[in-house]
């Protein structure tokens, strides 16, 4: 098959790269000169614009973005639309938003251009050398599509999760339990490194990893990062997001899910983002007001 | 070698028959004479007392206790104390709490009788066919041990933790982090079946157990529980506990480390149990109280 990929980060050009393992044939673009070239440098073919991409395309051209959920994807798409013929596929292989991602469907339906939405996991790792792919859209779409998701993907690694929307949205829940599961394990590894025992934490991840309850490719890495480095003496405790734990909370405020695990995730990691909190000042504060109580002062 | 396997309930018994694949030869006792029938039934020879299982084992005699954690272990090892040898070994392999263990482990060094506590993972067919196990014991009695742990758990599913107490203590730990993880799971399943997708969650759960960041054992059992009911309907949301969980919030609160993710799936745990909450009660009359809203009545 031939495939315009669109966003040649790590994700997209490992894509890129598994894709062209499996002898489809890869034209690359990205906004950035240099990202583009990286990828040629990697043995893509690149091309210079979206206009060059979709003439070197032959119809029903395939394209497939992996670009920055958000405005991003609707610049794109809205570039591509006029230079597209009806029932071109649009794949947004990213970590949209489900709703934007029903709203683009509705748009691209009305000019006959077929969009499908896969949520992607399994890291750069997966995206070089199979994937997991969750895969929202209209059934025929599916179907042509389908010996694309078998090549990239791990064996039985791709789903069709249902009607459009659905790929993102169960990529959205996966983030969430993820979410939840790194904090557990955190929680749990600070324990064991706070406890007056001396513990090898490499050792203890290696031996879950064989045959306990939480085996998983989580505690896998877990081992890897505590080999690397047996104390994380070299990196910070900050923990960054990119959207989909948040999405998963306001998903569940919106269908009153309670879901004090994935949000109590979500917010350890507001916190880890900042280095001293309005609440803990006012609290002190109060403390000090009722109580003369101790109040730590700058 | 000769074990005494005392307990012999469903981890109990499964370990007895996985000692005995591998030539062990095992004497099982209960104090429940239809629970030793019963093992015997399976294979096992059973003993009628503690007093024929010490004097049918071989010093150094090795006894692998597998009993409901708390007063049932002293029981049984004040009645063993007496029986015993200098250096003849008793193994707890059941959850007891780590302090628990160390207290016993003074109070055996005393008498000059061998103590080691083993966390024992894997579930009832982990029990059977490859546990996980970790092990706090003196490092010549875990030398003299070792051949009985690697026959009996999966290829590297055995460490010695470190120093006695510690095998138990790793071991609730595990079971903090698996709790985080089963809520997280759960809340994310959750916010599927109230999405307004239609989604199945077996097939959900295969694809993420291919190549996803979330794949896992625990994973794999989700699926299964879909496969055999595909929206639980035959079941109910009560989580019981039965114990590792609490302390490992406890030894959190006693380390001073925040662990909002393993409190929280506790709590979530405690509230299952309940049909209704006083705390509702009260938030509700004071709802009702300050502005009129309103309440269910009995």
């Amino acid at each position: 098959m031939q495939i315009g990929l669109i966003g040649l980060g790590k994700m997209g050009l490992n894509l890129a790269l598994n894709m062209q393992d499996h002898g489809h044939q890869i034209l690359g673009f990205s906004r950035t000169a240099t990202t583009v070239q990286r990828a040629v440098t990697a043995g893509i073919t690149g091309v210079d614009s979206l206009e060059e991409m979709v003439a070197r395309l032959e119809p029903r051209r395939v394209i497939w973005l992996m670009v920055t959920a958000g405005q991003p994807v609707d610049d794109i798409i809205a570039s591509l639309v006029p230079l597209l013929a009806e029932h071109d596929i649009i794949i947004d292989g990213g970590n949209s938003h489900y709703r934007d991602t029903l709203a683009r469907y509705q748009m691209l339906k009305e000019k006959k251009i077929d969009f499908v939405d896969v949520g992607t996991s399994g890291g750069t790792d997966g995206a070089r050398h199979g994937a997991c792919t969750m895969v929202g859209a209209d059934p025929a779409v599916f179907a042509y599509l389908e010996p694309l998701f078998q090549d990239i993907c791990v064996k039985n690694g791709y789903l069709h999760t249902g009607a459009n929307g659905s790929g993102h949205f169960v990529k959205m829940v996966h983030n969430g339990i993820e979410y939840g599961m790194m904090q557990a394990i955190g929680e749990g590894f600070e324990i064991l490194e706070k406890s007056s025992f001396t513990l090898d934490l490499a050792a203890i991840s290696r031996v879950w990893n064989h045959g306990s309850v939480i085996r998983s490719w989580l505690i896998e890495l877990t081992e890897k990062a505590f080999i690397q480095d047996p104390d994380l003496s070299a990196i910070k405790g900050v923990m960054y997001s990119s959207g989909e734990g948040l999405w998963t909370v306001q998903e569940a405020l919106d269908l009153k899910v309670p879901v004090p695990v994935i949000a109590g995730s979500l917010f350890m990691r507001y916190r880890s983002e900042q280095e001293d909190t309005f609440s803990g000042k006012v609290v002190a504060a109060l403390r000090n007001q009722f109580g003369g109580h101790q109040v730590d002062r700058k």
